[in-house]
C-alpha cells in the first residue's frame, strides 16, 4: 500500500452540499488510487482497481463522511473507513457479476471484471478486495484511529458484509429467483442485501465521533430507512429507465424474474413507499436533534436520483 | 453467532504432544461449531458449515494455540485467533476448487462446496467465511480480548490474506501455469500463497502473549520457513501419495503443468530441502532462547505427515 497520500486537512467548510459532495468525492477518489496498490502480483492490482476506481456515485463513502462530520469525527479516520466500506461494495459487485452469479457483462458503462480480466481473476480480486478493506481499518500508524476504533470500525463493516448482513441477502436473491415473496421477506432480503452496509456506512461515520447513544440509534434508523429507499428506488429505476442511464442493463430483474418493490406494490405505490422512507430518516435525524445538513442532502439525492 | 460457547479454561497441561494436539482439535473443533452460524439465511449457514467442520489437519489453528501457549498468551484469544485463521484457509479452499479456478470435485474426500450446494453458494459461503474470520476478531464482550489486540490480529490477518499475501500468492499461481518458473519466482509465490498464513498464525499466537522483540522476530522466521517447508513437502507428496491417503485429487500440479519443487529440484533435493527449512525454523526459536516443544513437534509433524 503507498504511504505517499497523507490526509492533512478535513473537508474545507463547503457553502453549498454539491461543493461538500464534489469535494468529498474527489477525496475518496485520490484515497482510493492510493491505497489500492497497483503493485499487487501478477495484474491482480490491475483487476482490484478497475473494479473500484473511476466510477460509481460513491454513496457509501460520503454516507460516511457525512455522519463523521454530523458527530465531529476525525477526517482522516472517516476517509480510511469510507474507503473500507466501498472497497467491500466494490468487491460484491464484482462477485455479484460472474457467470455463476447475475452473469452481468456491463457494470458503470465498461465491461465487468471478470469480462475484462477473467473469472479467476475476478475472484481473486474480490477475495483481495475484501482483505483489503480491513487492512485499511488496521494502520500501523494514524493517530486519528487508535487501535480501539479500529476494532470497531472492523466489526461493524465485518458484521454488516457477512452471513448475516449482504452475504445472508444475497443467498436470500439467490433462493428467491421465481419465487412469490411476500413483503416482509423481500423487506428483509433488501435490509441484509443493501440496507446493511448503507446503515453500516452512517454508523462507522459514527463512530469517529463522540456519538451519545440517543444520537447513535437516531443515525442508525436513519440508515436503515435510507438503506431500504435506496433500494425501492433501484427497483423503480430498474423499470423505468434505460441501460444507458444505468450504465447496467435495465430490465435486468424483471427479466430475472425476481420479486421487486415494482412487481411486489406497483410502481405509484412503491414511489409512496420510497418517499415515506426518507421522511422516517429524516424525522430520525430531528427527532434526535441532530443537525446533519450534509445527511439531509443525502437522502434526498438518493430518493430524487435517476440512476 | 451462537454466544452459548465460552472458553472456560486453557488446554490441560499435557503429558505429550499427542494429548496436547488432541485436546486442541476439540476445542477448535468445539469453537468452529459454536460460531459458524447455522442460522445464516437460506442454506448460507449450511454451505459455511459444510465448508469447515469436520475436516482437514487444522495445522494453522494448532499453530497460533502453540505459539500463544509459548508465549504466555490468553487461551480465549488465541482461540478466536486460531477460528478466524481456519475461516480464512478454509475459505480459500472453496473458493480455489471452483471451475474458473481449480475446478476440483474432491476436498478432504468429500464432494467439493461448490459441487454440493452449487458455485453461486460457494462462491457467497467464501466471502461469507471471509468476513466471519474478521467478525470473530472483534467480539464485544471477551476481556482476553481487548480492542488493541482485536485490531493486531485484524492487522495480521488482514495482511496475510490480502493482495500482497495468499490472493496474491493465488494470482501469480494462475499466472504461471505451463510456464517455467525460476526458483525465486517459485518461493515468492508459495511464500505468498501458504506460506504467508501460516506465518500469520504463528505471529497471531505470539500477538496474544507479551512477546519480546527478540521472541518475535524468531517466531517470524519459525512460521516463514515452516510456511515454506510445508509446501515442498506438499509438492512431495503430490507426486508420491495416491489420492485416497491425501484425500485430494493428486498428482493435480504435475498435470496442470504446474511447477513445483519437485519438478524443479528433483525428489531427492526436495526432501533434502524440506529438512533444511525444518532444522532453520527450529534453530531460530533455539537462538532465541524459547522453550517451544509444542512448536517444535508441530515442525516435526508437519515434514514427516503422509498427507
Amino acid at each position: 500500500m503507498s504511504a505517499s497520500f497523507a490526509i492533512t486537512a478535513p473537508l474545507p467548510a463547503a457553502a453549498s452540499f454539491a461543493d461538500w459532495s464534489a469535494a468529498g468525492l474527489h477525496t475518496v477518489e485520490r484515497a482510493l488510487e492510493a491505497w489500492v496498490p497497483a503493485d499487487a502480483p501478477a495484474g491482480l492490482g490491475a483487476a482490484m482497481r478497475y473494479a473500484v476506481l473511476d466510477g460509481g456515485k460513491r454513496l457509501r463513502p460520503l454516507l460516511v463522511l457525512a455522519a463523521a462530520q454530523a458527530v465531529g469525527g476525525a477526517h482522516a479516520a472517516a476517509l480510511r473507513a469510507a474507503v473500507a466500506v466501498e472497497l467491500i461494495h466494490a468487491y460484491s459487485l464484482v462477485h455479484d457479476d460472474m457467470p455463476c452469479m447475475d452473469n452481468d457483462l456491463l457494470r458503470r458503462g465498461k465491461p465487468t471484471v471478470h469480462v475484462q480480466f477473467g473469472e479467476a481473476q475476478a475472484l481473486l480480486a474480490g477475495d483481495a478486495m475484501q482483505a483489503l478493506a480491513f487492512e485499511i481499518l488496521t494502520p500501523d500508524d494514524e493517530p486519528a484511529l487508535p487501535p480501539a476504533l479500529q476494532a470497531r470500525l472492523v466489526q461493524l463493516l465485518a458484521r454488516a458484509s457477512g452471513q448475516q448482513g449482504m452475504a445472508g441477502g444475497q443467498a436470500i436473491d439467490l433462493a428467491s429467483v421465481g419465487k412469490a415473496l411476500d413483503e416482509a421477506t423481500l423487506r428483509d432480503m433488501h435490509r441484509r442485501k443493501t440496507g446493511a452496509l448503507l446503515q453500516a456506512s452512517v454508523l462507522m461515520g459514527a463512530a469517529c465521533g463522540a456519538t451519545q447513544a440517543g444520537a447513535w440509534d437516531a443515525l442508525s434508523e436513519y440508515g436503515a430507512a435510507l438503506g431500504l429507499a435506496f433500494q425501492v428506488v433501484d427497483d423503480i429505476l430498474d423499470v423505468t429507465q434505460a441501460s444507458e442511464v444505468l450504465g447496467k442493463t435495465a430490465g435486468k430483474d424483471q427479466d430475472a424474474n425476481k420479486p421487486t418493490y415494482v412487481t411486489m406494490l406497483g410502481l405509484d405505490a412503491a414511489r409512496q413507499y420510497a418517499n415515506d422512507l426518507h421522511s422516517q430518516a429524516l424525522s430520525a435525524l430531528t427527532r434526535a436533534g441532530l443537525t446533519a445538513p450534509l445527511l439531509v442532502s443525502l437522502a434526498d439525492r438518493l430518493v430524487i436520483r435517476q440512476s
